[in-house]
């Protein structure tokens, strides 16, 4: 670092601030092609994803279905209490969760090393086109910059918002709050309420819309609602929070139409997340972020100042996803330092899985977007079952699988799954969506017996 | 039944010698062409895969994969025994399987009263071309004809073979034998063997070859084996069985070589299957099966006698799986009755799963096959990974994902899957194969995090 101490900038061939997914996946896919990559990033490797998202989300998703399962074995010849009777100790699945993750900050590390890339454990900004400062004052220049500082929950603005927690405080708790209000509609609000309820709370969700994940399909969003309330979520549509507020030993929500529900040992918020674009040095490049707080990037995730890109959440290209910004992060140097000029990310038909329980899974059209774009001419599969060890245990969860398809050929332009899973099923048919399949496609591949996989091939 | 009762044949459009599943889908689909059609089945509507083969089997598997998670949930926060000390009630959960198995007899036979199919409960007889004679003295005759009597276990010709169970026995017991010996290495004893052992008992496998499932890929087959082991089983592999004998109270094995290996409360072949061609009468149409037992057919089903067709088992077209004998009877049906005169079973790249622990999924050509095809031509990509639910409990089982692409686009020929929710992901992926996928277009499709599945679209 001697270059810095004389006041010159260490020279790079790539700068990436930030080590989340987007962040490593670009720096590592540089280094591949034989560039000098330094990797700024002040907390933990992994982001958002790997530290307080995708990866301990799934790890609770699992725990939770796990109890699930454990319950309904009662109902199928097993000597263990039923429903809700399992104890679950969750400081230790908890210490279990972290020493995984420890686990992939390690890969991380050893990867970094062999690969030569230099981390930087500090914050840095944009100092003009080509060059960064870091909080210690070390300069760094490049001719390739990548923004990758993801995105952060927001609390919405409500009296009392601090007394609620977001999905970052989850990940700290250490125990199941005996009530919890979860304020929000879409696929975390989801998520969180399933696995808290199966692990041990009463969950009510408020939801300021008429329905959950505003964006699904119809039916499939009416089935997972049953089924949440099944489970014993209680579901209010149509909330509109005005404030929180202590009363007693709880916390209680008041709506803007004055009515009151107390009593929760926890409020959370599952109502969207911001861009981290806020101490970045994005003023010294001349960019300002747009009103969601997204970096403009065009369709090859260069931003207006040369030399400078943007890949994952700070951007909003394609849904914020963790494997859309490994996409974009690897496109990009694919086109930057691997001679492949065509190279960018296709944000296409993502193929997506909201980790409810059941896990529902979607790519393409839902039958609404598809009737807006072909009207009379999109015809519509759809198989609801039950699946064999719902059916063994007496269970009335169903599953429900749905098939969009265009035109005279048929072709497959939306998948939408909620069923046991379909969270493992979708990869596959999301190839097949992509290749353009059409329905006999699907009919001329021999089905696998008995699987729930095989509904999507025999429908019709 | 009048005409019958003078001497006359009761006319039909298409009469089906058995209630198999390769039987039932061609009545259905040729009453969905609007045929007239006569059903013979004197014993339980589904054939083997209903009643003791896929349906009960998958039922099993899944009581066994049940208490491996349950056993494993000590180690994952929950509180209950740890592995082998769930009591297991097979009784009452066996009750429950049959109870689900005479709920597919009920919608079958639902369906065949609406569908307006005639179903005669009897044993029925080729008695020349388009004739029937059922074994009450009935005679029926029809332009079409579809056998699909399917196949039934065999012993091997060795002394005391009889005092060995087969498969249609297991489904049989009512509680897990303390110790079993499986003779056979194919998929049927690889189930059977993970069942078992699962259930409680203590399993030894006999196996001619040097290996488990001949045809498969050896590296998936050699992990395979290692889970086995780990889990219990004890595989004894170039062992030739000359005698089954009673010894006190047990069971005892002689090998060729005389060694002697004893104490089996149940000894269980799963040696293979043979066609059920005995007693149908096909001397009458002057038909002879060939030396493995099946009906010589074309490509369209079509034996030899005009106007009799073959389907399923009894034909050894294809792999013996439903789904092959389902297509092969729809897509006949479709060609006689339903103006597709193309229409006929494409038996090229069939999916198919083991019902191991974990499954084993494979579709298309081995590494072995492909080199032999293309030889240096072969791409070969392989994820061995621990799946998140494995490494949070400390469980050393591993995933072995493995692809098999051909020539310089890299087109994928065959994909092999052994691991967690393998039996879900490759349906997909099958229909991805089958339309010419390259590895180019399984990366350009963005992964599902964090899957299993989507480790073999990020394989390189």
């Amino acid at each position: 670092m001697s270059a810095s101490a004389s006041g010159e900038a260490l020279q790079f061939d790539l700068i990436v601030l930030g080590g989340g997914s987007g962040g490593l996946a670009a720096a590592f896919r540089a280094a591949e092609h034989g560039q000098r990559v330094a990797l700024l990033e002040p907390g933990a490797l992994g982001g958002t994803c790997v530290n307080v998202g995708c990866v301990p989300k799934k790890a609770m998703w699992m725990a939770a279905e796990l109890g699930a399962r454990i319950a309904q074995a009662g109902q199928l010849g097993f000597d263990v209490p039923g429903a809700g009777r399992v104890a679950f100790d969750w400081s230790r699945f908890i210490t279990d969760r972290q020493r995984y993750i420890h686990g992939i900050h390690d890969s991380y590390r050893t990867r970094l090393d062999r690969d030569g890339i230099v981390v930087l454990p500090v914050r840095g900004r944009l100092a003009g086109p080509h060059q960064v400062e870091c909080e210690d004052g070390t300069r760094l220049g490049a001719p390739h910059i990548v923004l990758a500082t993801g995105s952060s929950p927001q609390r919405p603005p409500v009296t009392g918002a601090g007394l609620g927690a977001v999905s970052d405080d989850f990940f700290a708790w250490s125990s199941a709050p005996h009530r919890v209000a979860i304020i929000g509609g879409g696929y975390i609000a989801i998520e969180f309420a399933g696995v808290l309820q199966a692990l041990g709370s009463q969950v009510d969700m408020y939801i300021r819309d008429q329905r959950l994940l505003r964006q699904a399909d119809v039916e499939l969003v009416e089935q997972l609602q049953e089924n949440y309330t099944q489970q014993g979520i209680h579901l209010h549509f149509g909330y509109d929070l005005e404030a929180v507020r202590r009363a007693g030993a709880g916390l209680q929500l008041q709506a803007i139409d004055g009515s009151t529900r107390g009593g929760y040992d926890e409020v959370m918020f599952a109502t969207g997340r911001r861009p981290n674009t806020g101490g970045i040095g994005l003023e010294s490049v001349g960019i300002t972020p747009d009103a969601a707080g997204n970096i403009p990037v065009d369709a090859w995730q260069a931003t207006p100042s040369p030399g400078l890109y943007a890949v994952g959440d700070i951007c909003g290209c394609g849904p914020a996803l963790t494997p859309v910004a490994i996409a974009a992060a690897r496109r990009l140097c694919d086109r930057l330092f691997g001679g492949r000029p065509d190279a960018r990310l296709d944000a296409g038909n993502v193929p997506s899985v909201v980790f409810a329980h059941p896990p529902l899974a979607t790519v393409g059209l839902t039958e609404l977007e598809a009737r807006a774009r072909y009207g009379d001419d999109v015809h519509i599969c759809r198989s609801r079952f039950r699946p064999m060890r719902e059916a063994l245990a007496g269970s009335p969860q169903r599953s429900l699988f749905k098939l969009v398809c265009m035109g005279a050929e048929r072709r497959v332009v939306g998948i939408h799954l909620l069923g046991d899973a379909a969270d493992e099923i979708l990869q596959g048919f999301a190839v097949a969506l992509k290749l353009g399949a059409t329905l006999d496609d699907f009919h001329d591949t021999i089905a696998i017996h008995p699987t729930s996989a095989e509904e999507i091939v025999l429908m019709r």
